[in-house]
Parts: C-alpha cells; structure tokens; sequence
C-alpha cells in the first residue's frame, strides 16, 4: 500500500485527543490531512448533532464508526428495554451523520450469570437489528479484553463475535477488531480469518510492556463477581479429588492478622462448598 | 461434600498470608485446623529447604503445591536452558516436602513474537519432563489471565492448557485451574470437562466488580509489545477495505497537543503501513 492510499484508509479516533471538543477535532484532522474520524456521544451531545454534520460536510470529513451503542445486559426487562432505545438513538446519531457504524460495547453482566448475560447481548442485537437495517447502519460487535469482563463486556474474544455473527447472518452485523484487545488471544489469526467479509472496523494501538495491573487485587471469595459455585462444580463432576487451594494476593487482606484471615478463609471456603453441594434448582 | 470431607481438602496457598514467615503459616495453619498448604519458593529460600521438611512433618501439614516454575521464553538459548535449570531445582525441592505439584507460571514473550514464545513454552516443558518424571513431580500448567499475557505468561487460556497436555499426554503434566485467570472463558466449562484426569490443581479466590484497570493506557503505536505489522496483515488479508482507524486512549497523550498527537499518530501509521506492505522474510 503506498502512503497515499494509507492515508486515504486512516481514520482517526477523536478520543485519542480527549481534551479537543469536537469543532477542534475536525479542524486538526482537516490540518493534519487526515481525511476520516470516529466519533464519540458524549462529544457530539456537547457540539450537537445538526452543527457537528454541518460542520463535517465543511471539512469534507468522512465519519468511519459512532462510539458506542452496546450495553445490553441489564437486571430488569425495562431497563434492558431502555438500552435498547439507547442504541436506537445512536443509530439515528449515525446515520444522520453518515457513519456506517455503531461500534458495541456489549457491557457487563448485571449478576454474578456471565452466560446469562452474553444471551442477553444476543437478544439486544437481535432486537436491534432491524431498526440498524432500516437506518443503513451496520452494529460493530467489538470484542473487549477479558480484562475488562466484569465492568465493560462480557463479549471477551473475536471467536464469540464470530459466533454473533454467523447467528445473524446479516450485512448489518459484523466485528470491530481492536489490536488492544486480542493480540494476547491463541486463535486470534484463525478468527481473524474467519471473520473474512464481516470485518468493519479494525483499531490501531498498542499494549504496553508494563501495565501496571494490579496483580495482588485478588479477593476472598464472595467479595468478587466469578460464579464460584458453578466453577467448582464443574470441576468436581470432572472426578477431580486433589485439594482446593485459596490463593489470595491482596494487600489489605496482607495488613490483617494472619489468624483472622485463614478464619475467615475458612468460613467462606465451608460456605462455598455449601453452596456447591448443595442441590441446584 | 460434608463439612470434614471439604476441610480435608482445604489447602492454604501461603502468599495469602504474605507477611507471615514459612514457620508462621506452618503454625498458622495448625491452629486453624487445615492439614494442608501451598509453598512458595522465596518463603522456602528463607527458611531452609530442610528446616521446612521437618516443620511441615512436625505439624502433620501436607504440600499441595510449590509455587513456582516457568518462565521457559527467553531471547537466547543460553538463558532458556538457564530457566530449565532453575525449573529442575524446583523440582528438587518439591520432591524434597512431599509437594506433589510445581505449578507453572509459562513466562511472556521476550519480544513482540507471541507465537514463538509460545512454541518456547512447548518445549520447555518437553525438556522437564522427563526430569519431572524421574522425580515423581507433575508439571501443572496454569493459564494466566490474558491481562498478563505481556508480563507473566503467554498461556492465556485451559485450551492452550489442554493443547499442551493433549501433546505430552504424560501423567506428569496437568492443568491448574484459577478461577482468577479463567472465570471470563466463554469456553471454560467445556475446557474444563476437556481436562477431566488432567487436573492437578484447583485455586479459589475472586475477581473484583471494580478492577481499577487503567482503560487509559494505551499506548501510540510502536509503544508496546503487540506484534502490529502480523495482525494488520492478517485483516488486510480478509480483504478488508475499510477504515484503519486509530483509537488511543492515554491520560499521559491526553495532556499533550492535538496536533503534536496527530502528527506522531500519522508518522507511526504510515511507518507500520510500509512494514505491513515489505515482504517478509
């Protein structure tokens, strides 16, 4: 690719200047040569809808993708209904602007049920579609680090968009691929390739050598979101008879007496396999 | 399980109680009434591998594991074959306290190379075995979470656990399930039952609702350690003709310039597009 065509493909994401509104991003793309941008909401309810389209016309921008529809789980059926007129808002949002994308952040579990929640994303695009179809706007399933599994999206690999996917089967839906969030993934070039035809948008940036993730943020069973019970069970039912082991690396927990940990330890273990013993509905 | 059964099957990985010397958690455990521990390798150094022993059958307190080996990638031969060494003392020990286990923490990648670092994982691990063997000493292998796949171990998830242990199929290597590392895995209950006779350690702790990971730290391209010029192929490869959008979000980019950012932003994309385009080797 010869760096004018690089160019003409290089959209640039106004987030990656935060501290520009909105007027600002378009005018430093326009003196940068930069020809594409991706939007965000929260920007463009600052600067408005009508003024930001204006405005983008006049700098002769393209729109790639609007950031971000998506957050489907919700514990109740009426606040799930209510991200779903969320979404349908940003759908119009985009086609108004002209963008050919909604990028998805599918969200994170409402409970403790991650699998319940990753049905409840399937049903929120499911309900979604139609409305993206009529707008012309396709949903861009964007897969997000396992990292961010408890707080942002239960959709954690580009296998599981995949799977999204090929369930719709439809030019509206498709995969956002963020280098951010699965180059560490062991099949992320065999679902790269599979994802062929259905790609529409792919991130630029990188993951630093040192994250500074707080590696002793473990906590003591039950003050976290893992669905212990099931876990263990399914361990178990494998024939597993070794011993289970708690392995906790959290600096508050290492200010305690010893003692008073392994008590508590001990209780929540005995409280777990309670739980796990315990005859499912 | 009964009450009894549960807390004979309770082990107390040591780092929990992080503070508390090795002759401490022994005691520790005694009068908390639980029969066995897991041991780490700089807590043992302290106190002496043989002074250990003798605590450990004083107290009647069994080993469940030894934390840790690993670490087989390295950036030249003569360093791997260094951590193979490392890894047959820690063999030694465990062998030494009755530890039935040396857990396996896999190690990163020493450069941007995943794949190869990978392969290194591989044959490390072919290289112990016989030595593990001989030793009646199982090699648990334990995918860490993907948040570490750039620091800590390039084994992200129990399929690359089970991949490995199809491979040797030896009933000296096994997996060790953290929910910690795997609770995110939309695979994880079928990989767990794939491991059926094949796990040889089971840690409980929990993940925080609010991890507190830095969403802002990602990094210009070239900043970090993703191997960009592979996976920017591999998408172009499908065909994609889209947008290459670039998306950074940076608290220390955020204080600078929009058009500084821009420019550097313009200056990596294009240098990454003509490595994309080179031939490779």
């Amino acid at each position: 690719m010869d760096e004018e065509t690089a160019l003409s493909r290089l959209s640039f994401n106004q987030i990656t200047c935060d501290r520009w509104r909105m007027d600002e991003a378009i005018e430093g793309c326009a003196r940068a040569g930069i020809s594409t941008i991706s939007l965000w909401r929260h920007k463009l309810a600052e600067y408005g809808l009508e003024v930001t389209a204006r405005h983008l016309r006049t700098a002769k921008l393209q729109v790639s993708s609007l950031c971000r529809g998506g957050y489907f789980p919700a514990a109740t059926a009426a606040e799930r209904q209510a991200r779903i007129q969320d979404n349908q808002r940003a759908i119009e949002e985009a086609a108004t602007l002209g963008a050919p994308v909604v990028v998805l952040v599918c969200g994170p579990a409402p409970d403790r049920d991650i699998a319940a929640a990753r049905r409840m994303v399937a049903d929120g695009i499911a309900q979604l579609l139609p409305f993206a179809a009529a707008h012309g706007v396709r949903l861009g399933i964007e897969p997000l680090h396992p990292v961010f599994a408890a707080d942002r999206s239960v959709i954690t690999t580009l296998a599981e968009a995949n799977d999204l996917i090929e369930q719709f089967d439809s030019p509206w839906v498709g995969a956002v691929i963020d280098v951010y969030h699965v180059w560490w993934d062991p099949t992320l070039y065999a679902q790269i390739s599979r994802a062929t035809g259905r790609i529409v948008g792919f991130h630029l940036n990188d993951w630093p050598a040192n994250m500074g993730v707080p590696f002793n943020s473990r906590q003591m069973m039950g003050d976290g979101v893992i669905e212990l019970d099931r876990i263990t069970r399914a361990v178990l039912a494998t024939g597993y008879i070794g011993p289970i082991e708690v392995e906790i690396l959290n600096t508050d927990l290492w200010a305690e007496p010893g003692d008073i940990v392994l008590a508590r330890l001990r209780e929540r273990y005995l409280k777990l396999m309670h739980d796990v013993a315990t005859p499912q509905n």
